[in-house]
């Protein structure tokens, strides 16, 4: 939940805002957070060694199963945002991820996803094996947390 | 929140699943579901007799300051969707809907979004106008609410 | 090419205008009218009797191998869109329509797409099987066209 | 037009594909091909020095007259693609980008865009001050261009 306790050092991400990702309100548009969540878990699980490929060869993918977000101010077109990142709770066949985004070291949007482990074939919802939470409790040796 | 108790009939509106809003999984991408939210509150003020640009034409814009989303089945490219709208709780400068996504039925996703009155000119939160707190509490006849 | 000469009663599908659909300058964004096309063309197709599923069990998809739009006018948020489809030049392996995107008889853009026939399993093109051919040719008695 | 002679080196911008820029067939969704086109133009013109901001405060924003886009081969989530760019022809009014869209040296797509100056307070197109005629030559030192 965006109301958790951060602690520790967020991996971070940069994403600089589209046209596309905006709307008439002259404002970044609200669903396009959730894109900038996406960039950000993709690129910690690149950073951990496993980028989308190499799950999916290893027959699994992580759609969300929730996802959250608090609006404090407007993003505007052409702002280069920080995205910062904190591992979430690790299930027995999910985990989640907390997020800031950020413009100048000023809060835009807090938030947080969760998500399941599928395998690819099947469709349907799987235990994280061995490799995943190995791979996430190195994480959290360099990347911070949500108490 | 998407835990509360709905009571009483929705507003529901019906969108098509686009190729536009699937991702690679082949399923509706996660961020598609606050397009389709975004939708059904904007077909519920129309119906209020609230479109957008009679708003804008009184100052009044609804930025959302909160959205959050619950994942239950995934949704499909072509699926006719059903979007069942609830008001949630009025306070005196927002306002909350509370929603279902369904095929068919059978729930796909549910959540809610809160919203900001802002003026369109100075960009801050003022508080609701009697003529919309009216509209909201007339569509409370009809349109079921959140406990 | 959108240049052409249209010709005949095109099909029409409605779209309404998202915000998700407009960009900071308070229009419409550019990539947002292949989508206006693509709500069109699929639509055509349901009505000809093949809707996307249907093709898909019979193996086929359609990608775009070409697309084109001029952009006369600015579309605004809320805008109540006619999307005007004629069928354009029908190849061997391949098919095409012709667009204008229109409010209140107003063209804001016009294009075209043309699409190939690819095997869902193999993902090579592929010649366009008879009942498709049959089904275009059908439409033809219905839908304008392109010369 | 895409078919044009391309000569001398390109402007180069690297984008990686998000899953919210694909679709259901498993591939980059075709109007997410004008959305890499615009992030390769945009950082174009603040390398020449002259950012969206900038521009928006001589009063200019340049929306797209006409795009047209060629799709070659899929690009898949994840891929980290070069987005190439030359210049088009520069007019009165208005100017021109040629793109292609590659993935390790492999052309996915190519195509272009035009643009128009617009008075941000009028809405109207004007023509282009020296101030624009003028980055634009000096780019054409160093980015090639388009025959």
């Amino acid at each position: 939940m965006s109301s958790a306790h951060r602690s520790g050092t967020p991996f971070v991400t940069q994403v600089r805002v589209r046209y596309a990702d905006t709307d008439a309100e002259g404002v970044v548009y609200y669903g396009s957070y959730l894109v900038y969540f996406e960039v950000a878990r993709v690129e910690l699980l690149r950073a951990l060694g496993c980028p989308i490929g190499w799950a999916r060869e290893r027959r699994l993918v992580f759609p969300a199963v929730h996802a959250d977000c608090h609006y404090r101010r407007p993003g505007r077109v052409d702002d280069l945002l920080d995205v910062r990142l904190w591992l979430g709770r690790l299930g027995r066949a999910s985990f989640g991820f907390d997020y800031q985004v950020c413009r100048d070291g000023e809060v835009l949007a807090d938030g947080s996803t969760r998500h399941a482990a599928v395998d690819v074939g099947s469709g349907r919802a799987v235990a994280l094996p061995a490799w995943f939470t190995d791979l996430w409790r190195r994480a959290g040796q360099t990347v911070g947390g949500v108490a």
